[in-house]
């Protein structure tokens, strides 16, 4: 397989965007990307998108979203894994470069969510979970992860103030991203005294419903050394795994199986152990999420995520800082952009881009993306050549 | 790249099966395909599925699907062309062979489409036309192909017995199809007399809403050579292509170009012509399409399309049998699994296993999958090393 590099990143202010139709909010993250890679024809093209029928009544993206592009013809396909759509997106680009198939390739991600009643998105992200054993039976994500996070309390004394702090954390990150949602520190008070959605997950331990998209251009090692007039970012691992649909099929709520897989297969092709990784993004759908995958990943040992966050070893300055960009949970989570965007900021990183979120230092960076309550998880690890 | 191999293929009865589950029609024909290619686990899954969501309410499904199959854990994903998902998935599973990132991979399809009610269905069919500009303006399919069979009627002369011809010989060959929905003869006549769906459409012109799976298994060509007990089909040639999502942005509607460029680069990829072609699974979901695909293919020339069907040139016994297995209107059509099933078709032809149906001395067959009024299409040439 040829080596594949990330030339180009594009994002879009994220937000409600009542007044930009989907194809809009995806063309101006891809445009963005292609100015970026300093590319003008695309080869084929990938979007993760989870449910474009149950959002906004239209299929066949890849057709669409081509054409509106400004890239007729080209191969252009849609492809679903729930709230990890994005990073299987990423996958399937690194897939046609790395095999040869084409040289050029665009990986993006878009969802347009907020133009449903607020019933009809969690209805439609219910898609996601198992529909005829979890949600008849009146499951949807907020009470899943509740269900995970009371688990992971019980056995490991995690705390509902360790839970509060993944939020802090992340919204004082995502003050520093001009792209986020939600541009605005928050407390613990704050959080623990938000609204209650499913005990014990309030509103502020909760991702938000986002329309929004973003994309990387992507290319073979040799041709992005010839064009590329920004430091090289190179896909050194690739992890996806699955694990059961629904969560009474798990032996352990604690761990997420589908993230444990994939983090194996990732650090395996990229040869680097977790110890290795600089910055990381992850899927932080729900506070209890991102303790639950921190410890997944190989960054803490089982149990010691809630510490951690606590400790302050995740925040920008700590030994491994998570969520730089702010997480889903500050920038928003339009579920088939989320893994692209995560990516994007990592390359950042790599590149040194960041401006005020930037990590110090930082050679190699993790992304890990997930669908449902970790049915699916897709993970990459990036190299800068800086 | 590696050399592809199909090593198994797996359907199931395709009709109206409402007691069924769509895990249960899925699994069904994936277990067909792990017993015919004589695996036991695989590496990795593809499925296509055009709109679990709309017509189910399940996305998600790579995840579900392959830990129903007792596949847990393996990297799963699903992918969506509309129409063409099926197709789809067959090039990603080449693409995760051939790169070298799995050696044993499923690439399957599934739809369950008749527990919607049938607007409904015709609805949910409707997201992979334009949205905001065909069908807010009260097109859904049954009028756009209308409209390209009207545009080559006027310019070509082709005529309303040709299209009728078109069902009459895709049901002859359905009779000898056990897995086919409507497995029965018609007439010029039924056609021409059955209740119209849109000018000049009648029903009998128009492929069913069908529940159904299909499945196959696919691997790199030396693993291929030492477990296989049949007959090896090799994949040669693979091309995908889009044109604009809406026919009011096409300069001519009797010529589909997303097939059209697909077939160009398969043909270059394979090394052959039109003419090589021994047998031939083309997308009929209307009658018209068959016709005009026959000719965009290079089978005919422009326009000939009508009169080789009324010829019986594109017959089991002619010189370029077009839809052996009763095609999309007899077999019906579950869209994510059409073009998994066409490649089934043509993978047995190429064995030898196509009983009543077989086409003598096939060699190399081709099939074109397309999604929407053509908005994507897919095309697969195969090679029998009988």
């Amino acid at each position: 397989m040829r080596d594949v590099a990330i030339i180009g990143v594009g994002l879009m202010k994220w937000g409600e965007l009542w007044k930009k139709p989907l194809r809009d909010i995806f063309v101006e993250a891809a445009l963005n990307a292609i100015d970026d890679a300093n590319v003008d024809k695309l080869d084929s093209m990938y979007v993760g998108c989870m449910s474009g029928g149950l959002f906004v009544g239209q299929e066949h993206l890849g057709s669409m979203l081509a054409d509106y592009l400004g890239q007729k013809n080209i191969p252009a396909a849609r492809v679903e894994s729930a709230c990890a759509s994005g990073g299987l997106a990423v996958k399937l680009g690194y897939l046609e470069v790395a095999s040869g198939m084409s040289n050029i390739v665009l990986a993006g991600g878009v969802e347009k969510m907020t133009d449903v009643d607020g019933s009809g998105a969690t209805a439609a992200l219910a898609t996601a979970a198992d529909q005829e054993y979890e949600v008849y039976n009146g499951a949807t994500f907020p009470g899943l992860y509740a269900m995970i996070a009371r688990a992971h309390m019980d056995k490991y004394k995690t705390t509902r103030e360790q839970l509060a702090k993944v939020a802090v954390k992340n919204h004082k990150n995502g003050v520093n991203n001009p792209y986020a949602q939600f541009q605005m520190n928050i407390t613990v008070n704050d959080v623990v005294n938000s609204v209650m959605v499913a005990d014990p997950l309030r509103i502020l331990d909760c991702s938000p419903i986002t329309d929004g998209a973003a994309a990387l251009i992507m290319c073979d090692f040799e041709t992005a050394k010839k064009i590329s007039k920004k430091p090289l970012v190179k896909i050194i691992g690739i992890g996806h795994a699955t694990d059961t649909i629904a969560l009474h099929s798990r032996k352990d709520l604690t761990t997420l199986n589908s993230t444990v897989k994939a983090a194996e297969q990732a650090y395996k092709m990229a040869d680097v152990k977790p110890k290795d990784i600089n910055v990381a993004e992850v899927h932080d759908c729900f506070t209890i999420a991102e303790i639950v995958v921190s410890e997944d990943l190989g960054f803490f040992e089982k149990g010691e995520g809630g510490c951690a966050v606590s400790d302050g070893r995740t925040e920008i300055e700590g030994e491994i800082p998570i969520n730089p960009s702010g997480g889903l949970k500050s920038k928003g989570h339009p579920v088939g952009a989320t893994g692209v965007a995560q990516v994007a900021e990592i390359v950042k990183q790599l590149r040194g881009e960041a401006d005020k979120r930037q990590v110090k230092n930082a050679r190699i960076g993790l992304t890990q993306n997930m669908g449902g309550s970790g049915g699916s998880s897709m993970i990459h690890i990036l190299k800068g050549e800086l």
